[in-house]
């Protein structure tokens, strides 16, 4: 069912996002020649390549929420689009703060073009997935819709920059309480999916309310997948994440799990003079798990995960009533929770 | 008279710049300090400061044309403090991208909390100077006109990624025609006063097709008004200017004169061999302004700007008819010519 219905739409979410992002003189071509890269269209002399595309969670929750409100998915395509192109705005000035390198296995833009370049084709990202959504009027959506649309992607453009920002901030801190942290995940990632869902339910003629109440479920399950990554990112199966064990630990990441054994009363402080070591490596790896799990951190942030989970479907049946549980956006959820990588 | 309507209209667009830019919890306290910093309204330990601010050209434009249709200034109050923080984000951003360590003679925001908190923190504004103009339908302004503005704001957030890229890249090249030169400026400054005539415009309820030709008179404007920073940053007098003789000549700055003189058949080579010596000084002003002499360069300047600025003026009287030499914007186009700084 969910890939039926990727199957139908991706393509049609990638024709409307080249739509939006394609440049229209000579003069210009480099500066969209970067922002395709970064979307895996072209390669760093700008001709077309096939990559596997990026999940395209957001879209997709987009259009299924205007679906199953009643609404014409194809009316949300716009706002699907905008969606996406915001979250790969966010990923080309998130690789230049953190000094990333690699994105999918390619260099990042600002690795290949410099910072500068990429500040720059990150803004025109940004600025254009405010243009997707400006496409609306012409599928029929109402000037009053577009504008509540619009109203809620820019609340959410405000809280990933507020997210970013305590992100940054953390990585300086010795300290961080689990609270701050999920204050933190909610602006970086969960208001973005929240609203997406709320958006594409807005379009799709939600009532008063309803859309709120999408964005709650969203939100949620935005929370929990984000702890769910924190999990996979210590415990998950190397063979199955492609990721080396432990990871985030080697990374010192300040992921729920971490910071919730650094909060420890009996077990942080140990748990943190093993992470200050600078020759921290993986003979390590079975001391810290060892401190973490004595202080239960791994079962703590499985429960604030399914915690969250069901909140999440809770505020979806609050919606949707009877019709949830057959939604694509509760199978959605599931899939979610189910991931391994 | 522009005066009075400065001293009117200031405080109120201020008012409501910092409303929008108000963060409301301790957590986010130097996210949005950064960006209180930058507009000139705290120190750098975001304490209460009193500094000249800037001219405030652009939402000063925009609150005109309003009333010179017969608008109310007041409902356009929110799409003039969207206009302002639009423009700040830019410089928050181009300081980083230029590497430039002083603005209005103090640190720059990446100077102070590094590149990566400084884009982030541009991001926010860039976010914000959308949520500024979705107050509008709050002031009154139908729907349909305030999606019209954004899209007029959205295409000049755009145009203005579009400019600083064509400028990036200039920098690095030996040759750039006056046409593309011309190409940059429209997108770097003459976008945004376009845009923020013709948004005045809009919401003061002008016909369809007046807010087009408003926006010609601003965009024309802007053009003349860069061609005229050109002059002065070669032949302005420091006394006035403040700035050393000759500076944009020794910084090599690739303006409009210097290109003219360097595409010039007889003195382009000439120009350009003494500009590429690696010890320019002030001792090689005379020389460089000869041939700039001699390749009729300022002349050349001068009959661009003047071309535009009554192109502009034209532009105008096609908007307001009668009105337009007795209205604000005509006095300030006329007040923006004769400025020596």
């Amino acid at each position: 069912m969910l890939n039926n219905f990727s199957a139908q739409w991706l393509p049609v979410l990638e024709d409307e996002m080249r739509a939006v992002l394609a440049g229209n003189e000579p003069a210009t071509t480099a500066h969209y020649g970067m922002m395709h890269y970064h979307m895996g269209w072209v390669d760093a002399e700008f001709q077309p390549v096939t990559l596997p595309a990026g999940k395209r969670l957001r879209p997709l929750l987009c259009l299924m929420a205007c679906q199953a409100v009643g609404g014409e998915a194809a009316q949300a395509v716009p706002a699907a689009a905008g969606l996406e192109i915001l979250h790969n705005f966010s990923l080309v000035h998130d690789d230049i703060e953190d000094g990333d390198e690699m994105r999918r296995h390619r260099p990042t833009v600002w690795k290949l073009w410099g910072a500068p370049q990429a500040i720059n084709a990150g803004d025109a990202m940004f600025a254009l997935a405010f243009a997707a959504l400006q496409r609306l009027p012409a599928r029929g959506v109402a000037a009053e819709r577009v504008l509540a649309a619009l109203q809620i992607f820019t609340e959410t453009c405000v809280a990933l920059t507020e997210g970013q920002h305590l992100d940054m901030r953390f990585e300086q801190r010795a300290q961080v309480t689990v609270e701050e942290y999920l204050r933190m995940i909610q602006g970086k990632t969960a208001a973005l999916i929240g609203a997406s869902v709320a958006i594409g339910g807005l379009i799709g003629g939600a009532p008063a309310g309803a859309d709120a109440s999408l964005r709650g479920f969203g939100q949620s399950i935005g929370l929990a997948f984000q702890i769910q990554d924190d999990l996979l990112g210590i415990w998950g199966d190397p063979a199955v994440t492609g990721k080396a064990a432990g990871n985030d630990i080697l990374r010192r990441k300040k992921s729920l799990p971490l910071l919730h054994g650094l909060n420890d009363k009996h077990n942080g402080a140990a748990l943190h003079a093993l992470l200050q070591r600078s020759d921290l490596s993986a003979a390590d790896l079975p001391a810290v798990l060892h401190l973490l799990e004595a202080a239960g951190s791994q079962a703590y942030a499985v429960e604030r995960m399914n915690a969250f989970y069901a909140a999440g479907l809770a505020a979806l049946r609050e919606t949707l009533g009877d019709r949830a549980e057959a939604s694509l956006l509760w199978a959605t959820a599931q899939w979610l929770m189910e991931r391994k990588t």
